[in-house]
């Protein structure tokens, strides 16, 4: 008992969410589970935490199972913050977040609660992965990512990610006779046309809904966004140095 | 007046932070000047987004001057979205995100809503700076901040900043006379390490406050940190595709 790996488990779609229960159910399989997810939706929380207000905890039973199970009043990051740092009884092994209602390739990741929490998690220094599936309803059905979580979940548990690195897995909306396979690729250069909904609530005040159209103008059959379109689960190796080194010459020519 | 450069001003301190009034009269000296800012505090939001929620901006005057200005019940990232899209009078020039009450230097910059706009406005093709001053409190003195965001502004402007990078600028807390320069930096390789403040609310409630300390381990004299603690202005490209490049080939190898 006391060799199996300790799993952190999280999401940002909330600890009650489909997602979440198989990606618990097949962690089970393989470790000691604890799970630390958002008490409710997180969507499109990025890298937020939570440093003006208080933040608070509750030890939860949702299904039966030998997961530990606790939900955060905070966002994905705070889940694997306070986890981390004030319930699990020592660092974890690995950390999966998802799985996702929905995609989070491409440039996504930036807005991405769930994978925001894999990152996070890899600034710690633990070994982690974000998984979506490209399916929002609440009722998706994630028989098509068991196998990629599965065996993705094994390697990393063999310490086989580069320091400073987390994945970002996407899932095709697919049977799993349909998937062909894994892909390694890099993100889509595609981006968010804004289309802001405008419209006036009962006391006549104007409001908005941020919508949009995702824009894919990217031709390379070599990113996420091909590979998904194309049946292929898409991994992609995530950094979080944001520092664009090989600029920094460039921009020590400026007279400053 | 036509040719004037039309200049994005935002902030996460809110719309009211001593920060950005410095920051505007600056930019009024440059160009025609709209401000979107957050009605209210959104320090710590990263690059989040509001799509569980409606939005809604307010003109505003808060201080006299030839700026408009709007603030936004968003995030910083929701405030850029929405400037752009629906009430600037067309893409702008430069977009300028600050002067922050307090650091957001080396890794600091994930969770910082300051930067998170600058590299929104990047993502839409705007060139962008964020700049962020090491004092928090509110009536912090920008005195020191002054040459150095007047001098980057400009070259900014000229559009001498690559496709993709936008600028994290730290101003060390100094008299203008102390502050020796500008240097192009990278990130340094710190990170927090949380401490908790847990305790109990009137009612015998757990709740937790998150804080920490900020532990910098890289030794480097070309590092943000260790400019700032010479008394050195810092500058850090910081690019936003997330995609790890160098490590596509190694995971490739691995057996998926």
């Amino acid at each position: 008992m006391d060799n199996k790996p300790l799993i952190l488990v999280t999401n940002d779609d909330g600890i009650h969410a489909e997602g979440i229960r198989v990606l618990i159910e097949l962690m089970n399989q393989m470790g000691e589970v604890w799970v630390v997810a958002p008490e409710n939706s997180q969507s499109g929380m990025g890298h937020a935490i939570t440093i003006n207000a208080t933040l608070h905890v509750d030890r939860r039973i949702v299904n039966n199972g030998p997961q530990i199970e606790y939900s955060c009043s905070g966002t994905p990051v705070d889940c694997v913050k306070i986890a981390i740092n004030e319930l699990l009884p020592k660092k974890p092994d690995l950390c999966v977040s998802g799985i996702n209602h929905g995609q989070n390739a491409s440039t996504n990741i930036i807005y991405s609660g769930t994978m925001s929490a894999a990152v996070e998690a890899g600034i710690q220094g633990i070994p982690s992965a974000g998984f979506s599936l490209c399916d929002s309803s609440w009722n998706a059905d994630f028989q098509g990512s068991q196998s990629a979580v599965n065996s993705i979940s094994k390697l990393l548990l063999q310490n086989k990610l580069p320091l400073g690195v987390v994945l970002n897995v996407n899932i095709p909306k697919s049977q799993p006779k349909d998937i062909k396979g894994i892909k390694i690729c890099r993100g889509a250069d595609a981006s968010w046309h804004e289309n802001f909904d405008k419209r006036k609530n009962p006391q006549g005040r104007e409001y908005y809904w941020l919508t949009g159209d995702f824009i894919n103008q990217d031709r390379g059959k070599d990113t996420d966004l091909w590979a998904l379109e194309n049946n292929y689960v898409s991994v992609v190796p995530v950094h979080y140095d944001l520092t664009a080194h090989d600029v920094i010459s460039e921009i020590k020519t400026w007279s400053l």
